[in-house]
């Protein structure tokens, strides 16, 4: 059993997916391990470099329910290298005939690395898939409340009233440049790596870069142009884009949790039957996925960090670096990949509360409107000058705004009133029709599959 | 007086450079705020907001040499208000008639998150010159050193050969990215801001979208389409890529800091006359500009880490991300600006020892060729019998390779020494041709201005 | 004119203290410099090293007003030696026989390292005395509502009954164990360091432990015993409990924050007269120095942080970690004295509402009471059972609770009125009593000098 | 089968120890989660709150082998609760008379920061006997090699003399701090946690301190005072003091990675027996444990950030930060208890080799004596004039410094044959043996029973 309460039988789903598992468990992961190494002895074979029959029996054998782990692992602590103990346990099932010609010529580093390409394909196209559905919903929300006024607030303080349209689509404006960036960034990241030794690919002589490149293509893999053994920006990239993408997630997950406080009222995370949130406050409704999304985002960017750490490397190979990656890249793949998922579950079924939307703009008077007030007075007094007077006469949190502006003599009680009643939110639908418009022309173009 | 080392007298060029000082000085950054006031206020008077006479007089007032900084400082301490100062200093000095019309209805961040799209802008020209300069440095090593022949070295041991042309390609081709991430992020980044009180232009009611629209192009930046008042990707997207590439700088000033130890010889940072490395030690000849990319990377990537960070912010504005972002984001471009001149300096006069790498490819016998003996012995053992053997033999540190094979009876003496004598460095220098061709074709295309 | 925003006239305040700037400030670091230059050179003259007039010479000349700041700046930047130019200023204005006798056989890093102890000697008294009057103030808080109950709260949702003071006495058993680190660190940290080239005194002969010793002295620093050129944990720890200190600031900020929401209302930080939330919603009251308290504690856990990586030094000196420091540690000082000496203010005149607090205690009809009722009916139903009971009941958002149960037949409305009518906080005042026992009993035996 | 690679079967012996795992595997923590349950039960009876005849049930089947862990995950999963699932499954086994009796009044926090307590106290006890173990050994060190001289290095270039002794003492010297941060700390760490709903112990009514001083007995724990639900300071200095010590394990290793360089050539880490550091490489090998000590070191104060980034929570509980620490305090402990183990084993047969270290130091002539030089000419010359002399001869990496300096007048060639002849370690061994003496003593009052 394992150690990590992340990996827990109760609670390995708050902190991966079972899609991402199937990439991420061991057996899994060892079994991509094997298909790389029979895709590497394929290539191998058809430069001649093997006989084909070698590259057939090790395609046929390297599974990973043939493979006695205990010994791969005995092996591994043995030679304390990295995959001997894989390749021995891997010769031990194969046929006489083919056992040399297992992970001729490569490295640690062309398996792991090779790995990581893999993981950032399995992985992006998750992410892709799950960004986009919630971009999708993000729109949805956009449309759905055009016309829904609520308060904004600034500094913790409600203010002049948006709508909560508005909000969603500056969302789902977020998210389309997060899926932007997985666009672009593609091509960069899902390259495999076949570098030898030091990086020259010494072992093949000038067949070293034909060789890489059929290897490339049987493992589904773009080809690097040049090893990166310690060149290392693509997963710091990768991760980065992974762990902003969750921060735009805690922030819609924070943005429920305050909202939901029962003070406010204005959203609320869906609530599961069954689901208990507390087990000393039976009355209690708690936003545990919305705050987990920031949870999740906190130890993204936490793993993100490493990787970018880890581009300092040295010379060819800096296992100091290298090593952390092996902690960092999965988990930034498994926590991004539990909080879109709970992300998606969050916004399918988000309950928004109108009427405490209207509710809490009008709940203290006019005061929501000072921004309209002053733009009013401005006209009449000067900007500054109606800023100053408006301080004034709010300093006074009991204060009645239109009498006593009706008191000062600068407008009538019906003005104010009048200035207070509509919400200023031309922008703002103006603005949530823009973001529909342009992410909506944008998705037409596209599926919900990472290309 | 400053209190931070890394604006004083003494220490500044470590830390920043004239040119981006020119950006971030006190003076210029107030004048830059004052033209994006100016500039707000032409938008306005277009579209009859404000007087075009009161756009007049601020375009024409607004110098912070008229400026008296002490009221300024005075009145924002008094204030608690970030630019209520700067505005009452501002009115003091303008026209009575435009006094009213300075900032109007705008919010502090609109002012201060345009100058960040400012920033990006300017410090983004500077970063894209540099680093394409120096990516023309490093194809110019690729090139010239296409033929030198020394140790790669992994886990910090000499192994196989490679060639020092190789490694300055991999550092070429690490750049490369960097430009690209820069020109795709460049339209995400260099936006305006003018979102009112709570991101939505309620002052200006239907005339906001084209004002801001209107703003944008007095301050030479894009319109962002919906207020980003709390949507922070952009700079930690931008901050990242900078950390990036402070990270590449970083692995090439840890190459030369750790090639230039007098035991190895290979590079050396050049020597500037009047320098003086210890005053303890007068032999000393430090790689220091080196050792600070590591330093200015670490900095960088701590400040990028507080961008990222603060992504996840609350409602419509956010103070405690926010404020942090005004201490992050400078001290990334100053950081970053500091780093490129310092690397543009160390490798325009990179000193290449290739006696020094031809030596220390011969220093310890044949074993550094022990990949080539390998993969010859591979044809008559098996790959993995050549590789134990081989172990075997090499773990006497003392061992004749040539000798002992021969006496094992597996090859002659003469064989190994025809293995191990010429480095198997030919995919090296293909890959160096193919970084020369593929980067030389996109810098053909490019100038050293970011577009 | 600085580059850096946390200098700037306008907004210095935010970023430190007056107090700690008579620490920093470039005037006063060089003094600080030369006054350990004329105490390295008074203990030297003790041990006949340099001539006994040569000392008094440096003691009396050594003063920054004296010293030609550009040129100081000019040969640093010249020498590319972090104090040969200050060496040259000062030799410049000493009599010619003392002109030899100046920095003899020290390094830079004795310098700076001296400096460094000295910083975390004047910090460090900041500190305790900051920190320790909040702590009285948090112990006056906490005595003062020792009988105020309000709603707790837990993940962002109104529970069970606490009582406010509670929640002070939490802040001050907290600064508490700051209070404890800072008096059980003092000696770590508070040392001189005088190493020479490689930390071994080589320059002095026999005589340069006894040397350190008379140095340290001069300088009002304990002696390290060993040389710390790349033994950094001192610095790493100082720096941490500056980091946690500030986080419970941030916390106390925070919770500020979040109860002054108007909807929820029950605290709310002091306005200071003049002061202007907000220039285009005039009846803003905003908590921002509650929020700065956040902003800074990220800033000073990111500056810690780099201190801590910064432990990982190579060899006898490493300009990579070093330099670093020169950055992070004054910024941990600054941006904590600017947070203690703001949460001061804030607690000085903290606003609590306890009408508010009980409003909200009741406002949700018997529901917070959900613990106690449970409590009650368990003895009938059994805990769990009682559990799921009320879950079910209190599912319905609307239901009462009272009548639901008197419906079910397992309480009367009055026994449940009962259950419900009194918080049930008889511990949390007993740990608030606690508390004050305690914290009062070690604050006699100390005054706000740190010792 | 997990899907973290920290856990996994071939790797598993990186990333922890079978002594830490059998503290956080699945089974084990859950049995610990148990035994508290049990003792809360104990302690309630001790108290008639539940029926001794229940506790004693409780006591007797709480045991991890007798539960349905797949009901427990299936139950935690549908209610979206913590602890609800293990509570149903502990329930099902449970004799009917004490179902109900079990978990009554606590929370999810009170069990899993009991098992925070516990967790530091048996991490704690392992860290401070290895500590303390190596602090040992790195004392034989600085004994054994206490007149071994060897070349200095800073900057990465040799300079004056040190002796190896010395660098192992600095290294004793800053465990030394670890193990008193350890001590001092424990008392601080090792309390339980009987928090109830809010932290106020409603459940209890006035009962609830004397419930928590029992239960904190049961669990051998001491009493907090106060509940710490949102007060987080203990984790973040717990895990800080060992990313400290992971740090100093990594300065350690560092310098063995570095000196482990053949050009080098002065330490080896001990090779084991079937240890393969390269299967492309037959010749290397590798310094990997030294290397892994800073891998390590780089995860262990990542996750020590999470858990300061933590302390800033808000109100009674708060799941964002909280959740998060579930993931990085044993990740803090379990990456630190495997760089102990590792750095016992690099340690215990460290190569040290002498020869090496003298060759390096004369392999340069007489420079690497220039500090000594220096000192003696400044007695004829006056110390700057005398620096600036040498600087100049010693520029030209070729010139042969005692022929320039008498070409020049200024010594015999003898004389400087003579200053340079014998290393000016006398320091050096003074602060050896002040470090033996004074460690030693601290020593003799312990044992490596963490107390």
């Amino acid at each position: 059993m394992g150690t990590r309460m992340t990996d827990a039988g109760m609670y390995a789903h708050l902190w991966g997916t079972d899609e991402l598992a199937a990439v991420f468990a061991e057996e899994a992961r060892l079994q991509t391990w094997l298909d790389i190494l029979a895709g590497l002895a394929r290539a191998q074979a058809s430069l001649n470099i093997i006989p084909a029959t070698a590259a057939d029996a090790i395609t046929a054998w390297a599974r990973v329910e043939l493979l006695d782990l205990d010994y791969v692992a005995e092996q591994t602590r043995l030679t304390s290298h990295s995959t001997l103990g894989l390749i021995r346990g891997l010769q031990r099932i194969l046929p006489a005939h083919a056992r040399e010609y297992v992970y001729v010529g490569a490295t640690v580093q062309d398996l792991t690395d090779t790995w990581f390409g893999i993981v950032m394909r399995e992985t992006g196209a998750v992410v892709w898939r799950d960004a986009w559905t919630i971009e999708g919903m993000l729109l949805d929300l956009a449309a759905r409340y055009r016309d829904t006024p609520m308060a904004g607030r600034t500094h913790g303080q409600p203010g002049a009233p948006i709508i909560f349209g508005f909000k969603a689509a500056s969302w789902a404006d977020e998210m389309r440049r997060h899926l932007e960036r997985l666009r672009a960034g593609r091509d960069r990241w899902l390259v495999g790596q076949l570098a030898g030794a030091v990086g020259v690919l010494g072992f093949f002589g000038p067949q070293g870069l034909e060789l890489r490149a059929r290897f490339c293509r049987e493992v589904g893999l773009g080809d690097p142009g040049i090893s990166w053994l310690t060149s290392r920006d693509r997963l710091a990239e990768f991760a980065h884009v992974l762990a902003m993408l969750c921060a735009t997630l805690a922030r819609i997950g924070g943005e429920i949790y305050e909202l939901q406080r029962p003070e406010i009222g204005e959203l609320r995370e869906p609530a599961r039957a069954g689901a208990v949130s507390s087990i000393t406050m039976p009355h209690k409704r708690n936003p545990e996925a919305s705050e987990h999304l920031d949870t999740l985002a906190r130890l993204v960017r936490s793993h993100a960090a490493l990787l970018l750490e880890g581009m300092v490397q040295q010379h060819e190979r800096d296992g100091r670096a290298w090593k952390a990656e092996w902690v960092a890249l999965p988990e930034v793949c498994l926590f991004t990949g539990a909080a879109l998922g709970m992300a998606r579950q969050v916004l399918a079924d988000l309950e928004v509360d109108e009427q405490a939307m209207a509710g809490n703009l009008t709940r203290y008077g006019d005061r929501l409107a000072s921004e309209r007030v002053l733009a009013a007075l401005s006209d009449r007094l000067g900007k500054h000058r109606a800023q100053a007077l408006l301080q004034e006469v709010l300093s006074d949190s009991d204060s009645d705004l239109a009498v006593e502006l009706s008191r000062r003599g600068v407008a009538t009680v019906e003005e104010v009133h009048a200035w207070a009643a509509r919400p200023a939110v031309d922008a703002a639908t103006a603005m949530v029709d823009q973001v529909l418009r342009r992410v909506g022309a944008a998705r037409k173009a596209e599926t919900d599959t990472w290309r």
